[in-house]
């Protein structure tokens, strides 16, 4: 079965976006630092960018809450992820294609996008975007390892990547840390 | 000058205890998790041991807050770390010996717990135990590097050690990331 894995830029203190997201803000009010990493040219950041190539090629499909489609993707009309997309959302609507990707609209709850994103990634992994998706996939036991670009920065205000994620403990396994001139890739696997 | 260093076992999801300190759960309910690293025995723990080491040789004088005083040291009767202390205090208090150092009760307010602390430390740097005098330091610019041992568990709950540091983004650098079987250690300086 496919596995389902977090991925998120992420300051030391723990905010994967700035706070006030909206349209002109998809990350935040000065979230877009979390992914200044990504831009930087030169040869001190091929680390980062072979890092970024690994995970892409990983991508079978791909999770999102609808807040994090109508601020990221549709804005953008395009995702960076190539792969079948799932939005969890409480409306009905037709499957929808952009230039890199179809987005498929489930209305059946998380159960039922996973299960469609996992058929759809077959051997690759599952995805996630949205910090509350990924906050719901923990607190459910549904995923499998966690890769963390630890950002660093301290932000001070934002939405963290693991709150409301209940008080029982969840104990992981670190298998990788890379540091690079801009960030540090942490690669974890959650323990069952 | 002596440097200032904030070391501290942290969870992944930014948490320093567990919640509910009390005499009797200095480190909260839960929160030995943080620490259990240092416990291991065998081979397989000889980076963190050596990490450990490296940290003791550089300490030359400890702030702290009243409640970590009073809930830890005060009640193991000692200190990890056998170098002039400063706890930071509301009520006059004539000096304490303890087996591994002497307190200082410092009522005059935080720069002047640095500045004593400093003076102590000479070539040495200073080092903080609670958080909340932390975020104090980072707050007001007055810590120079932080060392994080990051603990492969999300502990949900807690006293995170990234919190209440105002919303004006730090900046930092990594200069050195090194994985463990048990933990990663993180070090990082703080810009100007």
């Amino acid at each position: 079965m496919a596995k389902v894995v977090l991925t998120f830029s992420m300051s030391l203190d723990g905010f994967v976006t700035g706070p006030d997201i909206s349209m002109d803000h998809a990350m935040g009010i000065g979230g877009d630092r979390l992914h200044r990493w990504m831009f930087h040219a030169g040869p001190e950041n091929s680390i980062d960018l072979g890092m970024a190539r690994e995970l892409l090629a990983k991508v079978g499909a791909v999770i999102l809450g609808k807040r994090t489609f109508d601020v990221g993707l549709q804005h953008w009309r395009d995702t960076p992820y190539p792969a079948p997309s799932f939005v969890l959302t409480h409306e009905k609507r037709d499957n929808l294609i952009m230039k890199s990707a179809t987005f498929t609209f489930v209305s059946e709850g998380i159960n039922s996008a996973l299960e469609q994103a996992k058929a759809a990634a077959a051997r690759k992994v599952v995805i996630v975007m949205g910090a509350s998706v990924a906050q719901q996939l923990l607190d459910e036991g549904l995923a499998d390892e966690i890769y963390i670009q630890l950002v660093p920065v301290l932000l001070g205000k934002g939405s963290r990547l693991f709150d409301h994620i209940g008080s029982t403990p969840i104990e992981l396994t670190c298998d990788r840390a890379v540091n690079s001139p801009h960030i540090t890739h942490l690669r974890y696997k959650v323990a069952r």
